[in-house]
C-alpha cells in the first residue's frame, strides 16, 4: 500500500475509514542479463505482483524502443540514403550484426536507445504521483553500460525526491533452460517472421556478441555500494547484496518463491449457504441442498480433471527438464518434501500422480463445500488468510439493509469500494484484503503440487487480479459470475486461464470458451455473466 | 503452526475450534563458519523466531560437548594418565592446540564430539512428537566433516519420516566486525577466566588452525544438490541455493531481515478506554479522561528518552563500524531512505537525530493514544495487523459477563488460550495473532530506526515473547500490568529488556529495576505485577 509500511490502509477508528494519500516510495528497477535467460519472464511477473500490492510499477523495455526506432528509421526513408541506411536496416531487422560489441557507433546507438528508455521511466516516475516502481528491461551487460545507467540517475533532476536503485540479473547456466528459451524466442517480435534455422543461427551470433563483453553483478557493484539481487536458473540460486529497502525486500522475498512446474491452481467460490440463499453477507454460513450438490459435483470435476491431467503428463510435467530438485536423504523422506506438512508435498517420481492440495477458508460453507474431498488422498489446509472479507458491522445484512438502513455506508462503500473499510470490529477493505493474501501468494507460487483453494467471492476477485494482472479499478468492480471456478495454470509466457460454470442440472462443470479464449479482458468479460450480488 | 502451512490453526466453522494435532515438519540445520564468524548470535536469534512460530526449536552446540567432555575427564582423574590426560587437559583447556588439524587423533576426538552431538539432535528429533529443527551449532568447517554430518543424517533410522536438511553458513569479511567478534569470544566460557592478551593470542590461533582446512559452502553442495543460506557480514550478501521447503523459505525470509543496529523498541499499551474503564474487551474504544493522561505522559517520556539516548549516541551508534550501508544517491534523497515510505527511515548522518516511527492499531485507544506526537517529525502508521486480539462474538463482554452468559466457552478458553479460538465472526485464537504479527516481526527486524508500538495487550504479549524467547505456556498466561511500557535494546548477545511502570499522579514513567535487572524470568516478575484482567 503506497505510503503505509505493511498494513492496509490507516484509517480512523476501525471502520468506515479512507487511506490518506500519503507520497509513494520510488524504485528503479534495473535488470542484467545476457539475451535469453528469462529476463523478461521475470519482469512481467514482478511488474504483476507489486502491482497487485498497489504498488504502481511500469516496465521500460529496451528492446521495444529499439524495434520502434527501427520502423520509423525506415518510415522516415532513411534506409535510402548512405551512413543511416546501414544503421536503419539493422534496426528494423534486429540481425545480430546491430550487437557488435568491436564497432563503436553501434555501441555509442544501443547506448543511446538505452538511456532514452531510462530517460522516459525517471520522466514516469518523477511526474506521477503515484508512480513507484520503474523496471528498466535491457541486458545492461557491460560495467560501461551500468556505469552510464547509474550516472543518469544521479544527475536526473527526478531523483531529488529519494529514489532507490535495485539492479536485479538473471543468469542461467542450464542447458534445458537455455535451449527452451532460444526455442521462446524464435516466435518473438525480433523473429517470428523469419526461417528458424536462420532466425537461431542470427540469434547464437548476437548471444555471442554480448557474450564478449558480459560481465556479471559482483564485485564492482559490491564496492560501490550497489544493491543488487542475482538469480541463477530460476531461483536454484539467489544472491543478494546490500537489501534493506522495503520495497527490494518484498522483491527478494517474492523471487525467492519461483518455480517453472506445471501444475494446476484452481479457485472456486464455496457452494451455496443459507446466508447466501437469502442475499446476506460476510458469516459463517452453512450449505444448502444446493450447496451441497454443487460440493459433490466439484468432487467429481476435480477427480475427473485430475485424470485428463495425469494422462497428458508426459508433456505437461515441466516446460524444461527440471534438475533443481534437492537431494532426496533417508528412506521414505524426500528433502523437497521434508519441509511441507508431511504428505503434502508431492513426490516428484515418474510413478506416483502428483498431489492435489485443498485450501480453505475457516468458515463453513467453505470447509463444508470440500468435505466430500478424502482426507488421506487430499491434504487439506483450512486458512484463516482466506476467510471472506470481514464486513464488520454490516455481516448478516443484505446489500438492499444496508442501502436502507446505513444509507451513509452504502454510499461510501459504493464509491471507492477498494479503500473503503466495513464499519464495526474486524471491518475490511479490499486493501486489507491484497495485504492479507500476500502470504497466501507467495506459498501458491512457491508450491509445486497442484491446489484447489475453495474460498468467498471477494476473495476469488483479489487472487485472480493477481493471477490476471487486473488493476486497482478493475479489480473492486469485477463481477464473478455464481458458481464458476477458475483454472490457472503456469506457462512458459504467463498464465493460461479457463472459467468454467456450474451447470446445477446435470451437476457438473463446463469450459466457457469465450472467457478462456485468449486473453483475459478485465472488467469485461467477467461481468458478462449472470448478475451477481455484489461483495 | 505445525501441521499448517501458513495458516493459524485450522478449527471447525470460525470460532470456539481447537487445533487439531497433525505431524509436525522436521529440518535439521547444520551451521558452517570459521569460529567468530557470529554462528551462535544467528543460532540464538533464529531459534528464538523459530519457537515464537511455535516450531519446536532446539540448539545442539558442539562447543558445550566438548566443553563437559573436558570436565568429565578431568573428573574421572584421567588426567593424571598418560595418553589420555593429554587430551583431557586439552579438553579443559578449550586450548588452541586441540585444533591442530594436522593431528589426526585430535581430528577424530573433535569429530566423534560433533557427530554424538548430531546423534543426540537425530534422537531429539525422532523421539519427540512436537520436535521440529534442530540445529547443529558447529564450524563444520571442511568437507570432510560435512561429508561424515550428512551421511549420518542419511544413515540415521530417525529419519524415516521426511526430514530436511539445511546448511546454513556465516561467514565474515568485514575487519571491525571481526574484531569486535575477536573481543566478544574473550567474554566467552572457553577464555573469560583466562588472561586477555594470553586468550586473544591463542584464540588467534585456534581460528588459524581453522582457516587451514576451511571450505566454504559452494559447488561441492551444489553438485550434491543441498539446500544451502549463506549468509557474509551479518546479511551484506546473502547466497541461497534450491531454497524450496517451507521451513527453509521462513528461515531466509527472516534472514534477510537482520541488522545490527542500535535502536530503542518502544512497546506500550493503548492508554485506559471507556471499555477498559469497565472491564469490557476487544472493542474499538475512546479514552477515558485517564487515557489521555497516559497520552500525554507517554508524549513527554519518549521526547525526553529520545533526547537521553541522543545525547548518549556516540557510543551507542552501532556495536560495529557499519560500512554496510547502501550508496547514497542524488541530492537530498539516499537509497537506504528512499525504499522506506518517504521520511520514515532515518538518515544515518552523525548530526541528525535517528528517526522515531510510530505504530499503532487502527482502533480509536491507541490512535488517540499518540495524538499528542507531531504528524510532521514522527512517521506515524496505523496497521490493522496490531489490532487488538479479535474476541468475535466475546467483543464488547466483561470476562464476567462471559463466565455467566458462555460458561462453555469461558471454561474452553481458560484451559486453552492459545488454541482456543473466540467464537463468531473474525474471532481469533493467540496462534492466529502469532501468525499475523509475522510481517510486523519481519519488519521490526529490518528496521534500523526508533519505533513506539502501541498497541494492545495481547498484541502486547505476543510481540514480547518473541523479544524475551517465552514459550507457549508463559505466552498465553504471561501478565502485563496495567500502563506498564518496555522498552527492547538489540545488543551483541541479545535483547536488553527493561520495564517502566507508569506514575498516574505524577504522569511519569519509572524504571523498575528488578524486572529490568539481568534477564527477564518467564512468567514469574511480570506476574508479580498489579493484578490484571485477563486478556
Amino acid at each position: 500500500m503506497p505510503g503505509s509500511t505493511l498494513s492496509g490502509p490507516p484509517a480512523s477508528g476501525t471502520g468506515g475509514g479512507m487511506t490518506p494519500r500519503t507520497a509513494v516510495p520510488k524504485l528503479v528497477i534495473i535488470m542484467v542479463g545476457l539475451p535469453a535467460r528469462g529476463k523478461s519472464y521475470i519482469v512481467r511477473k514482478l511488474c504483476r505482483y507489486l502491482n497487485w500490492l498497489q504498488y504502481e510499477t511500469r516496465v521500460f523495455n529496451v528492446g521495444e524502443r529499439r524495434r520502434l526506432a527501427g520502423r520509423i528509421t525506415e518510415l522516415d526513408g532513411d534506409h535510402d540514403k548512405a551512413g543511416a541506411s546501414r544503421l536503419g536496416r539493422t534496426l528494423f531487422s534486429s540481425s545480430a550484426a546491430f550487437f557488435d560489441p568491436t564497432d563503436p557507433s553501434l555501441v555509442s546507438v544501443r547506448d543511446d536507445i538505452a538511456l532514452e528508455t531510462l530517460d522516459e521511466l525517471l520522466d514516469w516516475l518523477s511526474s506521477r504521483e503515484n508512480s513507484s516502481i520503474g523496471i528498466l528491461d535491457a541486458t545492461n551487460s557491460t560495467r560501461e553500460r551500468r556505469e552510464r545507467v547509474l550516472s543518469r540517475i544521479r544527475r536526473s533532476t527526478c531523483t531529488c525526491t529519494s529514489t532507490g536503485i535495485l539492479f536485479l540479473e538473471s543468469c542461467c547456466f542450464d542447458r534445458d533452460i537455455l535451449d527452451q528459451n532460444f526455442r521462446l524466442k524464435l516466435q518473438g517480435p525480433d523473429y517470428r517472421t523469419q526461417d528458424p534455422d536462420r532466425g537461431l543461427e542470427d540469434f547464437r551470433q548476437r548471444v555471442a556478441f554480448y557474450e564478449k563483453s558480459y560481465v556479471p553483478l559482483g564485485e564492482a557493484e559490491e564496492q560501490e555500494r550497489i544493491p543488487y539481487l542475482q538469480v541463477i536458473d530460476v531461483g536454484r540460486k539467489i544472491n543478494t547484496h546490500l537489501i534493506q529497502g522495503f520495497l527490494s525486500s518484498r522483491i527478494v522475498e517474492y523471487m525467492l518463491n519461483f518455480n517453472l512446474s506445471k501444475r494446476q491452481i484452481w479457485i472456486f467460490c464455496g457452494g451455496e449457504s443459507t446466508d447466501d440463499s437469502v442475499g446476506r453477507i460476510g458469516r459463517p454460513s452453512d450449505l444448502t441442498e444446493a450447496g451441497r450438490h454443487y460440493a459433490a459435483s466439484l468432487v467429481r470435476f476435480i477427480h475427473e480433471q485430475r485424470e485428463q491431467w495425469e494422462a497428458n503428463r508426459e508433456r505437461k510435467m515441466c516446460w524444461v527438464q527440471n534438475n533443481h530438485e534437492p537431494a532426496e536423504f533417508a528412506p521414505g523422506g524426500g528433502q523437497a518434501r521434508s519441509q511441507d506438512p508431511p504428505g503434502t508435498a508431492a513426490d516428484r517420481s515418474p510413478h506416483r500422480p502428483l498431489n492435489l492440495c485443498i485450501w480453505t477458508s475457516t468458515m463453513p460453507q467453505t470447509v463444508q463445500t470440500v468435505s466430500g474431498f478424502s482426507d488421506v488422498l487430499f491434504p487439506k489446509s483450512e486458512m484463516k488468510m482466506l476467510d471472506d472479507l470481514n464486513a464488520g458491522d454490516m455481516a448478516g445484512l443484505t446489500f438492499d439493509d444496508i442501502a436502507a438502513l446505513h444509507p451513509a455506508v452504502h454510499a461510501a462503500r459504493k464509491q471507492h469500494k477498494l479503500l473503503y473499510r466495513w464499519p464495526g470490529l474486524g471491518g475490511e477493505c479490499y486493501l486489507d484484503l491484497i495485504e492479507r493474501l500476500r502470504p497466501v501468494i507467495l506459498e501458491l507460487e512457491r508450491r509445486k503440487d497442484h491446489l484447489l483453494v475453495v474460498t468467498h467471492r471477494a476473495v476469488v476477485r483479489v487472487l485472480l487480479s493477481y493471477f490476471l494482472d487486473l488493476r486497482r479499478d478493475d479489480l473492486a468492480e469485477m463481477v464473478i459470475p455464481k458458481n464458476w471456478g477458475f483454472l490457472l495454470e503456469p506457462a512458459p509466457y504467463g498464465i493460461e486461464f479457463s472459467a468454467y460454470s456450474y451447470q446445477p442440472v446435470s451437476g457438473t462443470f463446463r469450459l466457457e470458451p469465450e472467457v478462456s479464449r485468449g486473453r483475459f479482458l478485465p472488467g469485461s468479460i467477467l461481468q458478462s455473466g449472470s448478475k451477481e450480488v455484489e461483495g
